[in-house]
């Protein structure tokens, strides 16, 4: 074992350490990232999930709770497990990003995940108040749906079933573009922020292509503008990773012959 | 509200569902990443810790505890906060990846990081015996450092500091085998798995390059290679995604007339 010049011993693995990181370096806040399949995949290559946890590196946890194909009437029975009342630490943010699957086509082969206009607007409702009841300085986050290309989907469809893919979409554009509508509309009645990722993506020409893979779920093209938008939106509420405390020290602040002085 | 056939209501934020998850849905077991740079840097585009959060995706959490510049020594005074002792859930396997600033050389620039051999090794152990401390079941897998490429770090200082980048190399190839070599029989002693990725990289011809962006730190490429042989090691002790549970119900097995039957 090295000296430490005049400092006391390094700590050893059977006591504490002589001089506690403190409270910090034992909770790091949380972003739970809440939503249906393109939060499930957010952590693929070019994933957004992946590039929040890396902006917020040392600062917070990202942690995924994304359900492929679940529908804001599946993700109520979630939230009491994924969020229960009484949590002594509940997560500094959550986005919410359900909305694809709810506009799927009543009468199409998706018509299983569908759910009511009016209905998709009360779920979320519910799971925001949800989320204020578990919290009262939680950000709460949400975002739209995602455009939709069906040439995209169509061409998805047939690559895997050929001809005997679906004649007609089981997604349309103008429907999700509904959908976003009532999140947009939702989250201003209960003055919270959203990220309008429909329209924000229809204003680059190519969008189809460009950021949707199968006519839904994101390219890392599409992944970098939803992390563009949730890293702006958390911005603007005070979270900022380069004035959130790191966890414990940098190592630049560690004196190497004398490392406990920097983990007082 | 939709009606749900011949079921009973859908679950309400107000009240818990009806048909609870199961405490499987409350706490995902988790896969700890502890180690410096290399594994703080493992969710950048192309990471090994982002790679294991899909490949473990609704089936474990991975929680990156990796720091920048710091040795086996300063680690010891983190393992408490991070790794405390009575935790009731405590990680289902932990990666230990220290070394690299362990092996920087003496009387050179990094020389403030080096830890002599034998407390390299004295540290680990007590890093490990911590975890054995905190849960009898952990699977702990100890990584050796990788190797290091004595142009690259040269060719990076330049980039950096031009003429007045150092002469010497502040890191070799050669101590850095000598520091796996030691992780490595600490784990024979120990009797848990060790990944060599010191020795693992160097089969491949152009690794200097291929795998190691600064001559230290990894490519995407160089990422891959430690991404596969984690999953690795732990599908062989058991951890294989593909048996391991969801944390809540496929969408797939969600009766979309009577959801709350998939969450009893």
């Amino acid at each position: 074992m090295a000296t430490f010049g005049s400092c006391s011993a390094a700590p050893s693995a059977g006591h504490p350490p002589i001089c506690p990181a403190g409270a910090a370096g034992m909770v790091r806040p949380r972003l739970v990232l809440f939503g249906d399949s393109i939060t499930e995949q957010s952590f693929r290559p070019g994933g957004w999930g992946a590039a929040l946890a890396d902006t917020y590196s040392r600062k917070a946890d990202v942690v995924v709770r994304g359900y492929s194909g679940y529908n804001t009437r599946w993700a109520l029975f979630l939230i009491h497990h994924i969020f229960p009342l009484g949590d002594l630490a509940p997560p500094l943010a959550t986005t919410i990003f359900f909305g694809a699957n709810d506009a799927a086509l009543l009468g199409r082969t998706s018509e299983r995940q569908h759910v009511p206009i009016s209905e998709y607007k009360e779920n979320l409702k519910k799971i925001v108040n949800h989320l204020k009841d578990c919290s009262k300085s939680m950000l709460i986050v949400l975002i739209t749906p995602p455009p939709v290309d069906e040439e995209g989907r169509e061409r998805f469809a047939r690559s895997l079933y050929g001809e005997d893919a679906r004649k007609l979409p089981e997604r349309t554009n103008e429907m999700a573009g509904v959908y976003a509508g009532q999140c947009i509309e939702l989250a201003r009645e209960m003055h919270i922020p959203c990220i309008n990722i429909w329209s924000k993506m229809q204003e680059t020409d190519g969008w189809q292509k460009l950021y949707l893979s199968d006519g839904l779920h994101l390219t890392p093209e599409g992944n970098a503008v939803v992390h563009k938008e949730v890293v702006q939106t958390l911005r603007a509420a005070g979270l900022k990773p380069e004035i959130m405390p790191y966890d414990f020290p940098h190592h630049s602040n560690i004196d190497g012959s004398c490392p406990e002085k920097a983990f007082q």
